[in-house]
């Protein structure tokens, strides 16, 4: 579907000014390129930007704010475009801002283990750049080819190694930043413990481009762990798969990925890649693809072993150990091409469910149970070891009215169950556009304003992502 | 010193709604109790309350606040009273609230490795109470005995574990408060990754007690590491000593304590102990503290040895491996009782500086250079793995004239250097009274006004802890 553009809200001679500002080259109106603006990887979705700019230089994108702050235009800041809630959709028309030409990577420092990176710098070519120096940037979301640093922080990304290492607000030193008024500003220090003042660095992590616009970034990484085994494990089962999960943590073991993954979504990727990497035994309902890294591979030799030994304990199948690079970069590519896969095979909703990881089973059943009682199936996988349950509703043979009415109220179902597990309704993909009609279960009116207050304060006038979290 | 009381601000009528609330028993305003609780362990610096509260609940808490929202009654959350920057103090007299009484541990989830407490619990019953279900909660400051939790939120603290395992930031998942106004919220949800809205969780660590009170508190947990190996290095060279931290790291290492102390430190901590543990050679200045954890004996035992290999090349005396369970926490204790016996031996002031960890050498230095020119002695130890140096500048016999005057001039001299090399002026004891002169050298107006205004939203009538951080 795509939006009738918003009211219009510019003048030629405000495209005179962005053209003195970033160049007449990087100010682009063209019907095509409106096109290209107007979706990210949520859903359907497509909404119609008045221009595309694509500044330099946290200057230009300073100039640039202040003239719509001014103005009240509408601003929506891209970075790789590769969002799954909607927030970087020009749900308002007015100017969409592409980070795409912040695309250095500014000093990677061996000394203090840190990167300052510029924030339209995409996620994999920062991950190989530090790589070479022999350090880890572990936050790893599935569309790391193509999405930003940038966006990551916005939606504090997680991805598989999240349940080692964390996610992005774990790595976050400091930001450099353009706020909505066209004040710059630096939000931390470049230091691993700060007691100085509130976290303005935290706020922003997460924060869904609404209070600025990132520019600069400093990481801290780690040092690149040396080795690791990878190990994938059928189920007949899926409950009893998600009930192995918090097993090995009881155990004391720390895996560095831990995945979920329904029998279809597994069936579903592997065409899709063209794989022939697995056969899935007919009574397989799900499997786990289980990670140990480290320096020491005796160490992880006992690990993989002692966690082999847990999972038989939950009526699994015969277990695939990854022999080499090869089959582990297969297996991975499987599991992080599923979400791809599913939006192959039929238009879906994806809800991003996280709960303590001890309720995964409940979760799951409750998933299931919900979507009998609304009539959908869904398909689910996701980073089971943080309890983060990807949820993919299947459209298939439904009607509209089905898609927009009962699917809806079994979400709204799903989500109450979520908060009552102690969870939340997105672990790592954001509110953005699509969940912020549920926001309500999870917060009260107090909560709310404090968030809506925050907003203001960063954003008087409201030009900055408008319309994404909350309305 | 003892202020002058602040302008009486209750009534009569004001002490009998309190007694209503908390019962007669736990309205306090004998003159004993308001000098027990007019100073924390901050310098020598003493306030008087107008009056003790301690609730027992969270309603009761928003109960009084309500009152005191309405009458705009200045109130002074206190937890055990150790804070270093005089956050606990009642500068406005008012009400002073103890949350001595939330001193119950609510929850320990073995499933999910989480625990849920109250705000009032001394952050080593809690470390203890988690250890013998085999959990470890890695935040360890050196009051450890005496502090509670919900004062480590309130300052982000870290302790000597940080290096490896985080601060309390990265522990946090969820926390129930009571704003100003008496409103009780949930900051988040108890998972471990959480993209739905602001981070109102984050934005409260570290906040010193100015937005609202932490009354309970979900943290997460992580398996008690095995086994650990500790080994005291003796430098000729205190800036060699800080030169050898970065190279352990840059070698791949991360250690689970990696400490500094100047000589004097030690010295004057063995005497305040009494200790015979050590003899300290007459060419050492400074010392290194190195643990490494984790659960296999043999790989600590290589890496305690690459560590030490490393070391050696930063011409260090006999290094001392701790023999047995023993010893080792009589080296811990020597560390972690370093300022105390700094208080002890003079009346001093401690700043709390914090660098990316590979300037150390020149923080180091700069203190020194900069101690000449304004005339102190200072003596230095800390959580060198995490740049953290504290810095304790020794009155002595300085007259009041220089320790006013000289000194704060050398102090802001110090925190310039810290600026210019990334860093900040506060690690982990917080803005509170005593560096809220400093602020304007990290932050500029834009910071201070988004800071300030965060303030507002949470404390329209700036009842709760005010003047401390920002006036």
């Amino acid at each position: 579907m795509i939006a009738t553009a918003a009211k219009a809200t510019l003048t030629l001679h405000h495209f005179e000014l962005f053209r003195q500002i970033v160049g007449e080259k990087y100010v682009l109106a063209d019907e095509e390129s409106m096109l290209d603006y107007s979706h990210d990887e949520t859903e359907d979705l497509h909404y119609l930007p008045e221009v595309v700019l694509k500044p330099r230089t946290t200057q230009e994108i300073s100039a640039i704010l202040k003239i719509c702050n001014r103005d009240h235009i509408p601003v929506t800041p891209r970075g790789g475009g590769t969002g799954l809630s909607g927030g970087a959709l020009p749900n308002l028309g007015g100017v969409l801002l592409s980070t795409e030409r912040f695309n250095s990577i500014i000093n990677i420092d061996e000394r203090n283990l840190q990167v300052t990176t510029e924030s339209g710098v995409i996620t994999e070519v920062l991950q190989d750049a530090v790589k070479e120096k022999g350090l880890f940037y572990p936050p790893d979301p599935s569309s790391r080819g193509s999405c930003f640093i940038g966006g990551n922080i916005a939606e504090n990304s997680g991805g598989p190694k999240a349940v080692k290492y964390g996610v992005v607000k774990d790595y976050v030193l400091n930001i450099e930043m353009v706020l909505p008024t066209g004040e710059i500003i630096w939000t931390g220090a470049n230091v691993l413990k700060n007691a100085t003042g509130y976290n303005l660095t935290q706020l922003v992590v997460g924060s869904e481009g609404t209070l600025g616009i990132v520019t600069k970034i400093v990481l801290r990484l780690i040092p690149m762990p040396k080795h690791d085994l990878l190990m994938l494990v059928p189920f007949r089962s899926a409950e009893n798969a998600c009930a192995a999960v918090s097993a090995i943590f009881s155990a004391g073991y720390t895996p560095s990925g831990l995945e979920f993954m329904e029998r279809d979504a597994l069936e579903w990727v592997s065409k899709f890649v063209d794989s022939s990497t697995l056969s899935i035994g007919l009574d397989v309902q799900a499997h786990l693809l289980v990670e140990v890294d480290g320096n020491n591979l005796d160490v992880l030799m006992q690990e993989i072993e002692g966690i082999a030994a847990i999972v038989s304990g939950y009526d699994c199948g015969e277990i695939l150990f990854a022999d080499d690079t090869q089959q582990k970069a297969e297996l991975w590519k499987l599991r992080s091409r599923v979400g791809e896969a599913v939006k192959a095979h039929s238009i879906y909703k994806e809800e991003d469910t996280v709960v303590p990881r001890a309720e995964l089973p409940v979760l799951l059943k409750g998933v299931k149970e919900i979507g009998k009682k609304y009539g959908f199936h869904s398909v689910c996988y996701g980073h089971a070891g943080d309890g983060n349950l990807h949820v993919n509703i299947i459209r298939g043979e439904l009607t509209d009215e089905q898609w927009n009415g009962s699917v809806k109220d079994g979400i709204r179902e799903i989500f109450l169950l979520v908060k009552q597990l102690g969870g939340t309704i997105s672990g790592e993909h954001g509110v953005g556009l699509v969940q912020k009609e549920f926001m309500s279960i999870l917060f009260n009116e107090t909560q709310m304003r404090l968030m809506k207050e925050i907003k203001k304060i960063f954003d008087p006038n409201q030009i900055l992502n408008r319309g994404k979290i909350f309305d």
